[in-house]
């Protein structure tokens, strides 16, 4: 069986965000989880850091690539990556996701497309926070 | 204390690749780690699957962020991702590292400079293999 190498990885950054949300690995990393399943991703394990004396890392490894997040509470920083191979599973729902429950006050944004030759980079639409989580 | 939330993250498509090195979670998280410490980053945990049929993913936790691989044998494809927060680490390190050891006929890559901002996109240098290993 072949697989197509055809992948869509948008990166995120996100300032503006609660302190307490960005140091909870635990939060997060159920957050993640979240959001992976939400862009029609399949989790396969996760590694969550918590660093003192504050900070987070995620790591989410999907049957279609990868979901990850670094955080700088003391800085309302968080940095997010979603990327996802094949055509089915859009990363950009679960970048959605977290924006909605993250509530970054401003975003900063990249989208590449790999796997297919030369990489492209296109801007993403990064929407503001919908909804109250 | 606060830490710089500036990072450096290094994307690389690369095509070529020997089918049993891109089978080979063990082979790959091994070189992986070195790739990590050539960069001068602090390795904190590792997940690593091996897909059926084939294909594989590992993914770094550092201190300083991510190393990330996906794996396509029968493509002779893998898309890299080293993501590395502050000034002292090079992602491009690792990135040098794991082409001289997987020898791709072909790369593309981005950078992004991350947590400073609008995500800015540099033209990295990926440089030919120049050893085996």
């Amino acid at each position: 069986m072949e697989y197509s190498t055809f992948g869509r990885h948008v990166a995120v950054d996100t300032w503006g965000v609660d302190f307490d949300k960005l140091n909870d690995a635990e939060w997060l990393q159920s957050h993640m989880i979240e959001a992976a399943e939400a862009s029609g991703a399949t989790v396969l394990s996760v590694q969550a850091k918590q660093f003192d004396p504050q900070g987070a890392t995620v790591l989410v490894l999907l049957s279609e690539s990868h979901l990850s997040i670094h955080t700088y509470p003391e800085k309302g920083f968080a940095a997010i990556d979603c990327y996802t191979c094949g055509e089915t599973v859009d990363p950009q729902l679960a970048i959605d996701y977290l924006v909605d429950v993250l509530r970054p006050e401003r975003t900063y944004g990249k989208k590449l497309v790999r796997g297919v030759g030369e990489m492209e980079v296109v801007e993403p639409v990064i929407r503001t926070p919908v909804s109250v989580k």
